[in-house]
């Protein structure tokens, strides 16, 4: 379902979109991505961030802070992380805690990734073997555990109980939206419905999280938090939606990026929900066999992406995307313009052209 | 390691010494077991915490409450939260956040024994079919994030930092803890040192910040709180260490009860680096193939138990348990005398006396 290879079940963006590291003196660019303007905004916040997420990813015990790396090191954009340094810093917010929570965001982020890789028994993530393959099952399992514990320590830090409450729900939502997915995968009765409830949760919680955390570090009006709250919410939906339809882009293919993690994963997303809907008998048959009953032969991708282009699915799915975007660039309305949420406002955009 | 059948890696009681549900009406009386007692005196409390324990639990994904009360209502003692509810209510606490502090205890106890079983691929836990087995790995993995999650909502609850910031730091201990176990199994190197963090982080960090964490609760001297956390911390390793010995207990085996669980898994737990320390040139060698090499043989678990007995490995680890335990019982004796204290000692030397 994404354009990296194995990047199953979580939107993500590509290790292209954006350097893997800091950059330093970064300039604001218009030619350079949204991403990356509001990296360049935030950066001496975002170089304190991965600095404390270095130091506390440490532990005596060495394989974790080596698995953990594997993967913190393994070029992801911290775009949540971001969304948290940016709703405090649009706020006004002039403290150090901030930093803290964006540390304690990407934690987060990173411990539902490992555990997502041992569910989904992925062998790629990033464009690199996964950790579950390069250490194993359990120990991925078990520094989720730490990293997720590791997250709670430094919010207690930070003494927001605020803060810690949107969180810790995030969390629960989180893995209830990946229980949920475990349902309806090789199902084709999974609705639309069903569908968006899998994608609020597992992808669009903690993108609205990590902005009213954010937002809430900031001490604003009760407005300010809910619009960040919106907006993080429908970016995280309109983000998900595209990596689902990239996952059947025979463009992607075309670029040399894995397509199809999903339809060999048997995940009923929303590309295939509705080209299903729209299937004629043998399409039917062909959906029941590769998504339902198995076995895919080598030939079904190609098949499988015609016939979601082919039925207007790709096209509709990213319809939606593109109102989710809207819906999170308007969220932002209510917020005094300033170049920071000039940006957040581009990657809404953004997250939409990057499919074409 | 464990009286239970397959109860791997984590010390609790069989579900004979304590009836399963929470006795209602229950009156203090010395010939009934010390955690009976412990129970009467704070049963108001107790039932408080499973009723709270089961509406938490509770999600619109009905295999979440359906996985989860497979475990929890499975016998388990609550001992842990049964800890945290003495602990605050002999320091004079009167609020009410004990039970939410209870109820996240042995939320934390729950994901991790979800967790446990799946990364020890164990089939069955306190007697019954194990939920990894029941529903697979990945809802268990999931469950025990969902339940994690839940754990830290509770303590944001109770609006008290300080029991946060225990809580988290014990759940990073136990997750290092669990690592660390990994990198010992099938490894007859593994030190005494060794073996011991392994307990320490693994079981009786959640002894000591359950028993730490409701004393801070109760808002008494800092003494007091340190008190208890000795109390617990040791409590939680004598536990353990009597745990791996009865893994051994030829009068286990009598019993009925399962044995031999560690041996099976090539866990290296103390009877076996003692056994071995003091092995002849022919144990060694069966040793090395049974823990580290394979494959073991329908007779090596006897020859096992003859070995770890006849080489006084089974009565030194006890005897190192008697210590703990003592060490425990010592601990609060800067506490004033009440019957709470009295009976928390007494749970101490009857961690030990179950091994006769």
């Amino acid at each position: 379902m994404s354009q990296v290879p194995g990047l199953s079940g979580k939107a993500n963006w590509g290790a292209s979109m954006l350097a893997p590291k800091v950059r330093r003196n970064a300039t604001v660019d218009s030619a350079v991505s949204p991403v990356e303007r509001l990296l360049a905004l935030v950066s001496a916040d975002m170089r304190a961030t991965d600095a404390l997420i270095h130091e506390r990813l440490g532990s005596t015990v060495a394989l974790i802070p080596d698995l953990a790396r594997h993967l913190i090191d393994s070029g992801g954009k911290r775009l949540r992380p971001l969304l948290t340094l940016a709703a405090a810093r649009m706020g006004g917010y002039d403290g150090a805690s901030h930093v803290r929570l964006a540390a304690a965001v990407e934690f987060i982020h990173t411990a539902t990734l490992l555990h997502d890789d041992v569910v989904d028994e992925s062998s790629l993530r990033r464009g690199k073997v996964s950790a579950n393959i390069v250490w194993g099952n359990k120990p991925s399992v078990l520094v989720g555990d730490y990293l997720f514990s590791r997250a709670f320590q430094l919010m207690v830090e930070t003494g927001e109980l605020a803060v810690l409450d949107i969180l810790a729900g995030a969390s629960a939502i989180i893995a209830e939206g990946e229980v949920m997915q475990l349902k309806s995968a090789n199902n084709l009765a999974a609705t639309e419905e069903h569908y968006l409830s899998v994608v609020r949760a597992k992808t669009a919680a903690l993108f609205s999280a990590a902005a009213e955390a954010g937002a809430t570090l900031a001490r604003r009006s009760a407005d300010y938090v809910e619009a960040l709250r919106r907006y993080g919410d429908n970016l995280g939906i309109a983000f998900q939606l595209v990596d689902d339809a990239l996952d059947y882009s025979g463009r992607q293919a075309l670029m040399g990026k894995s397509v199809g993690d999903d339809f060999r994963e048997g995940k009923v997303t929303l590309p295939v929900i509705l080209a299903h809907a729209r299937a004629d008998e043998a399409a039917r048959h062909f959906w029941k066999r590769t998504i339902e009953t198995g076995p895919q032969g080598e030939r079904d991708l190609d098949t499988a992406i015609t016939l979601v282009e082919k039925t207007g699915a790709i096209s509709e799915t990213m319809a939606r995307a593109r109102a989710y975007a809207d819906e999170a660039r308007q969220a932002l309305a209510s917020v005094e313009p300033c170049e920071t949420r000039d940006v957040l406002a581009d990657i809404a955009d953004f997250c939409i052209e990057r499919a074409y």
